[in-house]
């Protein structure tokens, strides 16, 4: 069985003990969280979420790329957030590689050419939080009265570390 | 208190009880999901993640826009997925506004001009599951051999339905 099966048969059982029927659109708490991909983060987990609280948005390292922005316009400006977060995590994959490795590597597998793409590898995990947060703050389409704070969450011991 | 101290607050109780220890970067289900960042969906509840199976890729409609494309590529080509999952879902607020809309909201409430943003609203939920498949399909650096399913998830049910 494919792992997609199995996930469809998790489903199954996750459909008979459903019992929270439909909740409203914007979150409840009113908050729109960052955080990366990695499968070693459960958000709704490490953040105490009960369903229908909170936006997340992830990508691979946690990025404020220009969607993660389309996604934080959307998410404020249509559906009410109020609070910013963003979490990058220890351990994390974005740190292991640099755009020429990647486009290398996909050159050689699949002969095809992504000089085009950046990957935002990072070297710097407090210093990639604090560029992604000034990246929110220069968006002038977000409310700049909106808090955002930037965390690395250890993967070791499911703690959140906050970036000043 | 802010959301964010009381998610803090949350996240040292699962710290308190965490006893995952660290995991391999690579997921071990091998798979990568595609999901809405619409509150109501927790994903790893959804489909039954433990810690450490799955990349879990988060936006605004849970497209498959350029920077998923750069997510999925990181997945497979530097951590292994072999199967990929769109997941989109009933009742999302993408099809509730154009990009007119939004832009007309922003430029009201900012003074801002977004017409340089496509904010990827939709108007059929299945089309739109169709569409971002075959934009996997379509993208020369992702290995095709990768099986692609594509579901809309009920927010009502707590259930995932296939997308043909």
């Amino acid at each position: 069985m494919s792992e997609t099966a199995a996930m469809l048969e998790a489903n199954a059982a996750y459909v008979a003990d459903f019992s929270e029927g439909n909740k409203p659109m914007p979150p409840a708490r009113g908050v729109a969280a960052v955080v990366c991909m990695d499968a070693r983060i459960h958000p709704s987990e490490m953040l105490g979420l009960t369903l229908g609280d909170a936006h997340v948005i992830r990508n691979a390292g946690g990025r404020v790329s220009d969607d993660a922005i389309r996604s934080l316009i959307i998410s404020s400006t249509l559906l009410g957030t109020k609070e910013f977060i963003v979490v990058h995590h220890t351990d994390c994959g974005m740190v292991t590689f640099s755009n020429d490795d990647l486009r290398s590597i996909l050159a050689e597998r699949r002969g095809s050419d992504a000089s085009d793409i950046d990957f935002l590898p990072f070297g710097d995990l407090a210093q990639s939080v604090r560029d992604d947060i000034a990246t929110i703050r220069a968006c002038e389409h977000l409310d700049q009265s909106i808090p955002v704070r930037g965390f690395i969450y250890d993967v070791d011991t499911g703690a959140l570390h906050e970036v000043n």
